[in-house]
């Protein structure tokens, strides 16, 4: 598995032309190698696989990383690395762009290799999830179903924001995720309308809209998903119209994704259904996102995303309407491309539940 | 209080000829703001305070910050920096180091400004903390402590790791903190030789060490605290001697804080001391760090620390001797630095404790 990846990016680093890569994003160094700790790099050259790590991870290393030569740093990373590239001969040296500025400055001052930034060599092959990844993608999904559902007959008037979040985060944990996906969103009334609210003290209401964004772990794979509960109260008929309206373009974005076409066109069909019922202004962000050994990564189902949607990819479809003062709704799935077409790996019900 | 924050920042604008400075890292943007949001950036020239996040977090921003001038992003955040900077005549443009290169290649390629990278403006400012973030960080000790001391009777003999991890982390959350500060240690028998193990499915047994390394949070500022506990069995007496060596170090790092010494000298003391004791070769990492809205900040104690003790500092000391197959004992402690010495923070004992 991890060898077959390897060998994909040498072939890549081949194509453009480059002596050596070095990986320095750690989630592509665990797609590469299964390390699952969190300091390390890598260098690929056209025949060496060489990990590094810091003496705090070594018995971890050696326990999890095969087929790599491992050596520990001993704190002086940029003089190991410029050492290592005139020892190997590399002239023309690949690196990562999400390294900091601070770190290409160290490089360039003291290699005499050329630095030649590269683009998403690792992350566009994580786009496409392998059989494997998949499995630990909807392990990932189903103990977050459960971590909910358990916790679903307590989001009820009365009860606050931050005791349903922490008690989904008890329920994932004690599925076996080792962490949530991310900080959990309970976010009700009027604090519904910001997208990213975090959980306050604020008890929920008749009358509210309940969004709870939440995803779990396994494997190091994560899911990610939303739903909305609406709490019996006034105005009844327009948050029912605003539901709707989410769940309509839900089903639309879920239906346009075909091999082939590109993500915006996902985002489009979405959009198109949230301002066609007069809602335009109020969904503000993309429609969705690829999920894997990261929460939110590529590809990019936005307004400005021209990536191709392929068999084997994994994202999410979420649109939301949010309304000053009166609240937001957000319905968000996760998908997988199979046959050409969507699968939805999200089991849970979307159907608008009235909570009296 | 953020105010004279800003001031300061402007000041050092002065000082280093720039026209604007780019705040790109997101604690740094709530040091000055007080913006609890995990997306934004800030312009600060000699005479605006530029305040920018997305859609998202609208109505977070205008509930949390004051003296900015907020705008909401639309999604091309190059283009829109670039047109200010054009507004805003700026020449000379700073920036922080720890943007990607990526980020840095854009605004190179789109701006005329002459792109000037800057190191630790508003960390060094963080370095010293002030009355109410010290009010914080012990707030955020005090959570750690209550949660330790309430897991504390289940770490014997039988227990898992993994549970103990769990149970602290409930505990913490109980206690107020929105997370906790880094993913917790335990580590037991073997593991604890690691010291960055991850808490496994393995039971505490007779004659480990159980390294525990945990820390709370309290109004986004953190605290970090180790210790460690000797479960009674075979070879007691090395054991007990690796432990009181640690101690030993601890204690002479902690009265060897004076203010105007270089951090390095506080790490020679703890590291003399392992070393005279014969356990060099097993203290690999440094004696300690800052803490504050990061876990890990300024200055940092190792032997190549060459910042300068002030008052106002709060950082760890943690020295540690890590045996393979035997196993560790890490304790670390919180202290600040008041009337030109270190006062301990962390309340808990660290006196060696042998559970049966």
């Amino acid at each position: 598995m991890t060898n077959e990846r390897t060998i994909n990016i040498r072939r890549i680093i081949g194509f453009r032309k480059l002596d050596g890569l070095l990986i320095t994003n750690i989630k592509n160094i665990r797609y590469l190698t299964g390390f699952t700790g969190s300091s390390g790099f890598l260098i690929i050259t056209k025949n060496k696989n060489l990990f590094f790590t810091d003496f705090r991870y070594k018995e971890q290393a050696e326990a999890e990383v095969t087929g790599w030569e491992i050596t520990i740093e001993n704190g002086r990373r940029t003089k190991l690395i410029t050492g290592l590239i005139r020892k190997l001969a590399i002239k023309r040296l690949g690196f990562e762009q999400s390294i900091t500025y601070e770190f290409y400055d160290l490089l360039r001052a003291k290699l005499s290799a050329v630095l030649a930034p590269q683009k998403n060599i690792v992350e566009n092959l994580r786009k496409i999830k392998d059989k494997e990844e998949i499995e630990s993608i909807k392990k990932a999904i189903e103990r977050a179903e459960g971590a909910f559902l358990a916790v679903k007959p307590g989001i009820r008037p009365g009860a606050r924001e931050r005791y349903i979040a922490l008690k989904i985060e008890e329920q994932l944990k004690k599925r076996g995720c080792k962490c949530p996906a991310f900080d959990i969103i309970t976010a009700s009334g009027k604090n519904s309308s910001m997208p990213h609210a975090r959980p306050s003290e604020k008890k929920i209401e008749r009358g509210d809209f309940v969004i709870i964004d939440w995803g779990g772990e396994a494997d190091g794979y994560y899911s990610d998903m939303t739903r909305t509960l609406l709490m019996n109260g006034k105005g009844l008929s327009d948050k029912i119209r605003i539901y709707e309206t989410v769940n309509n373009a839900r089903k639309k974005a879920v239906v346009s994704v075909k091999e082939g076409i590109k993500t915006q066109d996902i985002d489009a069909a979405a959009r198109d259904a949230i301002r066609k019922a007069g809602y335009g202004e109020f969904f503000g962000h993309g429609t969705g996102h690829g999920v894997g050994l990261d929460v939110h990564e590529h590809p990019r189902v936005s307004w400005t995303g021209s990536e191709r949607v392929r068999n084997g990819m994994v994202f999410t479809v979420e649109p939301g309407i949010y309304v000053p003062e009166l609240g937001g709704v957000r319905i968000e799935d996760m998908i997988l491309v199979k046959n050409g077409k969507a699968e939805l790996l999200t089991g849970l019900s979307r159907d608008l539940e009235i909570i009296n």
